[in-house]
């Protein structure tokens, strides 16, 4: 897949094997400029990571794996197995928190470490391939997710999202978008109503960017507005991503979330999470047991702006994310099903 | 009343007599730079009411009775009738639309065709009691909205608000704020919470500004942070303005008062709207009669931004208020009493 390939359809991370090169779409520069970056060398795949150009876990674990095998092409036999290891450790450092980074690396050096007995060209061959599987692997379990989200709307509805849930973040379709994306594969045509979700503005600068590189019909709001777009009678249905869901179906998502649910069900409309069944955490009963992170009060008060738009001294409450209750969702969407209330019944069986 | 007087106590507009100047607190430098004008003639009054330096009808009509009277201080007994008419017209000119404007330039103009046979020295002196007046009814206006508002909450309260219904709009107290002024002055304690009210930030650099200098606690919140606020138990009532409120009981406000009123309803929490009955409008049956003013989309993509936050092409909706239905208000405070519901009712009584 070329660079510009990569542009029409909006991908996060790909492997260009004309280049042998790590192709990046630098989310750093959105909505304001479409960068790609081709990277070949250890140090930049890093800062490339570090830097947030590429983010979202799923997306960070592939962009790891290309850019480990870009990087080790360059590698003399006699060198390989030592600096292999130098630059899986180097790129592990870059974000050391992110879970699918260091799983998506680890996942690598075990194609290394059981295959000594090859040549070292077979080895990188095994590596490309293993790469490439981390990212196809990835596309289809959203793909599925999609599948599975397709079947609950139809041609020309209208559908709200919030955040970014999207192929941004994945290596293809995404989770909350997938339903999105893939239709419009098929000829679908949804009218799009993206949340601009403040403070960080991800509706506005990641979801609405990639919708309409995919050619979907995308309406920006603010926040405040999802009620009056329900009322206009414009959404058949609400999809969104989640963090983490608790075993008793409680789904902890970015900050906004409960409130459209609320709306949702004042208005009758569907309300959907979809997210891989990797985000499901059995191992609390409820949502009371998420801890909420708490940002910082510039992200408030003057991150994006020219100038301070709070006066000095104000205090803030910024929470990254909030808990939606059970009651509030319609179902639960994974790349193994459509999950139905009662929930812990349904997660329970579906995680067994 | 000195400027200092007036920046300690956040008054929008005020007569300085000392120096027979119209003192505004300058509402576009807000809330980076607190800057008192103090204007003495006609033109300049004109354009701090024309570039919005002071808003708010209420506050817009005052300004203009004080900037009329100071003005006509400088005309000799030969030219004042002439000028005097002039000078009204001009000012009239500046926002054709603001009903309070020309209203308060009538009522001053009706004291020079009144007292004709009087020296031009006691009509001034009537211009000036006149314009005393025009903001002191609407201070006690406000201070009776405060009044009733105050019976439905007691001292440490939580209150969450939406957009600007403060005293930066009118001559004090405000309006949705004035319990929490009110209260203040008798050694009351509230924690008031301010959704920041995208896309035009009002709640961001208005209201935080004049509760804070007011020395109440203060929290600023993003719009999509109200459910998780109220969740948290943090707020006792929820208190918003209005524009319009129609016989049943609808209320048009601010865009995502709506969607306030519906998460207050789903967490319990009563539901105030406070304004005026000059702002009940019983020549319609109910909201669905009014139409919702949209507003240009670069409110959202770019205003306060340092560059574009969504990408070129994105269609974005930006209705500037919604309607709140009457089954989600607990009540409607007025100057003249609480009303609640069946609002058909209510209304039809107090507005006989």
């Amino acid at each position: 897949m070329t660079s510009k390939d990569n542009i029409l359809k909006c991908e996060a991370v790909a492997l260009d094997e004309e280049r042998n090169a790590l192709v990046i779409l630098d989310q750093t520069q959105l909505p304001n400029k479409i960068a790609m970056l081709s990277l070949k060398d250890i140090e930049s795949v890093y800062q490339a990571i570090y830097s947030l150009q590429v983010r979202g876990a799923p997306a960070i674990g592939i962009a790891a794996a290309f850019g480990l095998y870009v990087a080790s092409l360059a590698l003399d036999d006699e060198e390989f197995f030592a600096r292999f290891h130098e630059y899986k450790e180097y790129l592990n450092s870059a974000r050391p928190t992110a879970v699918n980074l260091s799983w998506a690396l680890e996942r690598m050096e075990k194609v290394v470490t059981g295959n000594k007995g090859k040549s070292i060209s077979e080895i990188k061959e095994l590596l490309r391939r293993e790469a490439i599987a981390i990212k196809n692997e990835d596309a289809d379990m959203c793909r599925r997710i999609g599948e599975y989200g397709l079947t609950l709307i139809k041609d020309g509805d209208g559908i709200l999202t919030h955040c970014n849930a999207g192929q941004l973040a994945t290596a293809k379709y995404g989770t909350a978008l997938a339903p999105l994306h893939l239709g419009r594969e098929r000829g679908m045509n949804f009218k799009v109503f993206c949340d601009e979700t403040r403070p960080l503005l991800q509706g506005a600068r990641l979801s609405t960017f990639e919708l309409l590189a995919d050619g979907i019909d995308t309406t920006l709001i603010c926040d405040n507005m999802a009620s009056q777009v329900m009322k206009n009678g414009w959404i058949n249905a609400v999809f969104v991503g989640c963090d983490r869901v608790a075993a008793n179906g409680d789904a902890c998502n970015k900050i906004g979330t409960s409130g459209l649910a609320i709306l949702a069900k004042h208005y009758g409309i569907p309300f959907y999470v979809l997210g891989p069944t990797s985000t499901i955490d059995m191992s609390i009963n409820s949502g009371e047991q998420i801890v909420i992170e708490q940002r910082p009060i510039e992200e408030v008060t003057e991150m994006w702006y020219s100038k301070r738009m709070a006066p000095e001294g104000v205090k803030v409450y910024n929470p990254a994310f909030d808990v939606t209750e059970h009651e509030l969702i319609t179902g639960i969407v994974t790349e193994r099903g459509i999950l139905r209330p009662p929930y812990v019944d349904s997660l329970r069986l579906i995680m067994k």
